[in-house]
């Protein structure tokens, strides 16, 4: 299956998640990452809570993401009145969701490695719950 | 250019409206129309106000919605807290926004023809100006 493919099959996942609860909607954004105005890959409320999230699947044990595009991210929630969130999933594990302070950031991007998913990324349901 | 296209164009013509006025950001949500979850075309905040919106283009003299679009359109707002409205762009005019109390009811859809459009539909300025 392409990337691309496999990428789009996730955050429908995802989609589906936020949908089985009757409390939250989601939505995929079309031509995150091509779009000239910030973007994120899924947006979901409760009403009271926006959610924007930036959704990565990957085989290997570390995501990259790059200084531009948590800026975007970041601008585009800020705009929508949301919270940034980063959801990644390794290969073999659930959902993980880190907030942006939680990213690992390095001399050129931010990073997620497995270790810090597990130690400080929520499961779905810690995400979801009042706070 | 084929019809799909035309309307892409169109819902990208209004996203660049928003983001223009440097206070409100809007996106394109993917798969509207072919998603299993109620869905609308685009989503616009000020982070104050909260805007579901369904687009349309068309170079009939009328625009006709199905009872089962709306709906969906309604129970997307309410879950996003977003006001539901209805985009319209006959041709040779301007963007014309109605909510949906203003949409003609027929026996078996809602419709809106250019009169109508005229009367009690907003332009873009109207359409985000505080209320």
């Amino acid at each position: 299956m392409p990337s691309k493919t496999k990428g789009i099959n996730a955050e429908r996942e995802l989609i589906h998640l936020f949908w089985q609860t009757n409390e939250w909607a989601a939505c995929r954004i079309a031509g995150s990452g091509s779009s000239q105005y910030p973007s994120a890959d899924i947006l979901a409320s409760n009403t009271k809570r926006n959610l924007a999230i930036e959704a990565k699947l990957t085989k290997d044990s570390s995501k990259y993401f790059s200084y531009e595009e948590i800026a975007q991210l970041k601008e585009f929630a800020s705009k929508f009145g949301a919270e940034p969130w980063i959801a990644v999933k390794f290969k073999g594990e659930n959902w993980k969701f880190l907030c942006l302070e939680d990213l690992q950031q390095t001399s050129n991007n931010f990073a997620i490695n497995q270790d810090l998913a597990k130690t400080k990324g929520l499961g779905f349901d810690e995400l979801i719950k009042e706070i």
